[in-house]
């Protein structure tokens, strides 16, 4: 039994979803299809590519992770199979996959060029359906991934900026912003003093800054605002029982900058 | 085989919820998954409620339904198991259970505190990944109950407001507004006159007045106002094939009135 | 193991769907469900029609699909069941199956007449729950079709009007808008010209023209208006990166014409 998930820019209740997994279970009724999301802003393959690589991790080892954010569809893009850390992934190969790729252990790739693996017969926007949908069945059956094409040296990589680490400062960005408004920043909590100084601590974003560093939403009264480390295990700006995307103004790619009163980094 | 429903506030598409499923699947693969909403208004645990108290016991005996709107995460609010009826629960203790719980035999209560069988490492505000997930899935493996932690005396509870009953006359009002706009009351099937009485009956709802309570929407022409006994067993408020809630620019909490030419109730 | 698809216009997030769910798995705890989709537009019977004849078919033979787009649930318009190609159908008679049935072999329909076969309390607003599903269930368990009920001569059709074609010239109409905003034609790729004159034709709707007809979105610059042959065989009018709907301010029933410079169709 294999597990096989979706990621998409589809739109929520979009019935392109539902062919590709009607092709699935067509060749393996016994998949067991879970959807990561189809509310990936249209063409955002950026968005994409951060979503995969928090959630997919999550996942049992083995697990094929089928992404189709791809404007690209029909051009000489290539799609690709991967294998990072134990999950496996099908996608096109624009960046999607490069979140995933990125830090990590060099993973295998191969580019998808054996049509006998795919529909017989393969629309000119819809590679989700005619390709990625099939060849994730075959693989969930046993395909060896090595029959799908040529391996490949590299992926196409978007750029992930760094948050730059002072003395008693760090400047990072938003990266991501959640459905509740919470802006979740690159700055990883390993970056950050130490707990017992989360009180010492300023966060700014948008010119207005938090009282702290907090350890939970509940922490602070309503309608303020708040940082702590979000369940990605990074730092997030948030409005305690508001959104502060929509309250700040701000969104991906707001500088955020947190200050602690410390001659020098811990 | 076990089945695990999930009901959130994180919104359609979050990727959150794929989180908590990629957990219950690394821990039981052939758990089948199932939600009921993610669609709960952001921290709204009254919603919750009713939702899970209406749909869950539709749902085969031993369910194990997982519920996480969960303003208190990281404060000392308690994660609960229950048992009510033949389903099973997990949520926090913060009235989210207080609907099932209502008016039906007393269930079983436990409070998590086993942290071993939650993930190894616990976020301060996903709860709902780190914890309920991993013990759902635990459960749905046959985990005795009883391991989870000490039993709990009592839940807390939300106050569900009771119609008032006069003769020929019942005070409502609405408590939950589905995706069609219907304004679904408080007021039970059982407290109306006769079915054979519904024509000389009418139902006043923000200065609107229906004439008769219909047995179908298509009973009466289209844009009309309409009472009748919807799918929950309760008096609903509609528009037919428009939206009342927002027609009638009224919501939760709005008083409606059954009045019918009786001196005396039946 | 029988897979059951729904396709509703229940909207995103109800739990109705869910309630649904629960009735099944109650019978048949191994059925595999898919969502097709939720987001219909409330009571829009011709969506549905035109969602379930292009997804349906992508599915393993035998499946059964459910659908609910029901304006007149609790009059007397029938429940049927109807088999179309390889796939099973459980839906009101209202028009939601005449696009599977149009222009296909003629199909069994029967009508749900024998009670025995649904909830033992049938609500007046919610027959998804309280017949389709109970029904769907025990088809997927192996009940014979037959005793459902009695067989049916007809079912209620819609008009699905068909594009005019002319020498060098084809009269078609929007009929579908997908969730990028994407104009969906009646104008399938067999009527168009070859494909070697794509260049040297031209897509007029609303005013706007195309530069000739495209392969793939990824052939014209973002902002541009592009024709293409859609996932579904069919001719699309799309603003590349945007949306066409919102751009072009036309929807379902605009006119599309397809113009090329020949004398006569091939």
């Amino acid at each position: 039994m294999s597990i096989i998930t979706l990621t998409t820019d589809f739109g929520i209740g979009s019935p392109y979803v539902a062919a590709m997994k009607g092709v699935i279970l067509t060749l393996d009724p016994a998949a067991v299809l879970v959807d990561i999301t189809h509310a990936i802003r249209p063409q955002d393959v950026r968005e994409a590519a951060l979503v995969l690589a928090e959630v997919a991790p999550r996942f049992p080892p083995g697990t094929i992770h089928v992404a189709v954010v791809d404007p690209g569809v029909g051009t000489d893009r290539a799609l690709v199979y991967a294998e990072f850390g134990a999950q496996r992934y099908l996608a096109p190969d624009n960046g999607l996959l490069s979140r995933v790729a990125w830090r990590g252990p060099r993973g295998r790739v191969i580019r998808l060029a054996e049509r006998q693996f795919w529909l017989a017969e393969v629309s000119a926007t819809f590679h989700g359906r005619d390709i990625l949908a099939p060849v994730a069945a075959r693989l969930g059956l046993g395909l060896d991934p090595q029959r799908l094409g040529p391996p490949m040296e590299r992926l196409v990589m978007l750029d992930w900026p760094e948050p730059r680490v002072l003395p008693g400062e760090i400047q990072g960005e938003v990266d991501q912003v959640d459905s509740f408004g919470n802006l979740v920043t690159n700055i990883a909590a390993g970056l950050l003093p130490q707990a017992v100084e989360y009180a010492q601590t300023r966060v700014v974003c948008a010119g207005h800054e938090t009282v702290g560093i907090a350890c939970a939403y509940g922490d602070r009264p309503p309608g303020s605002l708040v940082a702590l480390v979000g369940s990605s295990g990074r730092l997030e700006v948030a409005i305690r029982g508001g959104s502060a995307v929509r309250e700040l103004g701000v969104g991906v790619g707001a500088e955020v900058t947190v200050l602690w009163n410390r001659p020098t980094t811990s």
